[in-house]
């Protein structure tokens, strides 16, 4: 039995597949990445011959194998990433689904970890998966979430007519180690110029809310749904905190942490969606027990040690860092 | 100068090419074409040696030249084809895309023909082209709604990020002649069976509404906002008529052209639009003076006048037949 993990060494991917290798009934997991956003440190502790690492685009990696379970996890998550690159943003999305189609073996099940994105700003508070949306198709962000419901398209409509074995989550805001400091999203943003001693930026006047999952319940759910519980649901599922949190609040927080960093407030970003909160009820019938153990007070504080010790001396440097933190 | 028409033996498309062979500004066109919803009968009345057809999927097409004016309308765009083939119908959207903007010369223009199927079952009447939509993007429809949306996407990105010169229209249900006997959309449906003497067969209640726009008018549009008028800029544009019929009251016509055809009812299609009419307001500033001038009565007539004459012996017999008509 194989297994191929495509974006293994990103912010998610590397967690899960720390899950998968705690399982023995596989040979071979392969991880596909580019390390566009993911990075091989945060694979480097990993001591077992079953996990082969491949650099490559997603679309465009091949080989003889065909794999048994498939993760498509290969995507930019964070704002000045996917704005910056779209057009790579869409490509490793959907482009990847049908290459990752080809290499997987009958009867194979095939993962995707979609997004709250697809909700666009949504009209509707908390947002049940059957919610269609508000996304811009046109517009500074669409790049991410088009391209995350058009795999989910395709997916389903691969499950619609062919029996494709399907699962697809839809991840909301999500934080914890392995993000990379100059990741973008607010609280690795907030932590990562807070103990550089920077004033903490919250764009727009910090009333936006989010829903931050910490990563280690994330995970949880994402282990329980794609393997280990047996469970045959296609999804989508929705999968976060519903405790709401307004983004100045993370930022009194953190500020609270480091008193004597200062908040700042910059231009509001462009389509920032003004809410956001998963609507948990299909996710306690499929995933009875589970929910997000880890408040945001606490999260922030593994997070805040995890950069302290490891994540600050990461990822710097590198050619492609975004033009702007969001 | 080099146009590339994707699409070019379709529908929508061979209306195009013949307005474009009337412009002397260029030396080849190029018309690219799998014929999978495309006729090859359409294009053969062309005696002008600057069209060159070459039979491929548009995602995969290569050439050496490169194009000052690409043209893609590579898509199935009735509901029964692309209900069949969805992993096609999201590829030759959307890697079509990714393909042609490889082909497109500096400086050059990239036209795309969205649809008004990325807005869904929408709850607002009439549609500005503002209206972000409500898709399902898990649903039996989604491979073509949400592939044009990505490709939408895609483009407004390149735009934004590139300065690629895009124009993208979004049209409301086309009718006329070059349909295929056997396109499935209402109109050519009720035609070809009542032709036939065949039952008519109206899936639902026929409530549901739609905006008919006859090809000469959606043709006289495109040409003016493509290329005739020297217009600058991107869209999204809406083009189509605003006089909203329900398809009960379009059968209702055609059985009045045949009164011995009788109209029978079939179960409703699923997510099938209540509803569909678009606003004009921008079309009206973008493009002055011109609307549709053809009622759905005499475009039907005209319609009807060619299914006897041509359209009722082409495209019959072909091994892709859908599976339902709708």
């Amino acid at each position: 039995m194989n297994i191929l993990v495509a974006g293994g060494a990103g912010f998610i991917g590397s967690h899960v597949v720390d899950r998968l290798l705690r399982r023995t009934d596989f040979e071979l997991l392969v991880v596909v990445d580019n390390l566009w956003t993911g990075l091989q440190s945060n694979l480097a502790h990993i001591r077992d011959d079953r996990m082969k690492f491949v650099k490559s685009d997603v679309e465009v990696f091949n080989s003889e194998l065909r794999f048994d379970e498939i993760y498509h996890f290969a995507s930019p998550a964070s704002p000045p990433w996917f704005i910056a690159e779209p057009a790579r943003t869409i490509s490793a999305n959907i482009r990847g689904a049908f290459r990752l189609r080809e290499l997987l073996a009958r009867g194979g099940q095939f993962a995707f970890t979609s997004t709250s994105e697809v909700y666009g700003d949504p009209l509707v508070s908390p947002q049940p998966e059957s919610y269609r949306g508000s996304v811009d198709c046109t517009g500074p962000r669409s790049s991410y979430d088009e391209s995350k419901r058009c795999t989910e398209s395709f997916l389903f409509e691969m499950s619609r007519t062919e029996g494709m074995r399907i699962k697809v989550v839809r991840l909301f805001n999500v934080f914890g180690p392995r993000t990379r400091p100059n990741d973008g999203r607010a609280v690795s943003n907030f932590l990562t110029r807070a103990l550089r001693g920077d004033p903490i930026v919250v764009y727009g006047d910090g009333s936006q809310s989010r829903s931050w999952g910490y990563i280690d319940d994330i995970i949880d759910a994402l282990e329980r749904y794609f393997w280990l519980d047996g469970i045959n649901f296609s999804g989508p599922l929705n999968i976060g905190n519903n405790r709401e949190i307004s983004v100045i609040d993370v930022a009194l927080y953190v500020q609270s942490l480091f008193p004597q960093v200062e908040i700042q407030f910059g231009p509001p970003v462009a389509q920032d969606p003004t809410n956001r909160c998963p609507d948990l009820t299909r996710a306690r019938q499929v995933l009875p027990g589970w929910h997000c153990k880890v408040s945001y007070e606490i999260g922030i504080g593994l997070t805040l040690d995890w950069f302290r010790k490891v994540g600050m001396s990461q990822g710097a440097g590198r050619a492609n860092l975004p033009n702007k933190e969001i």
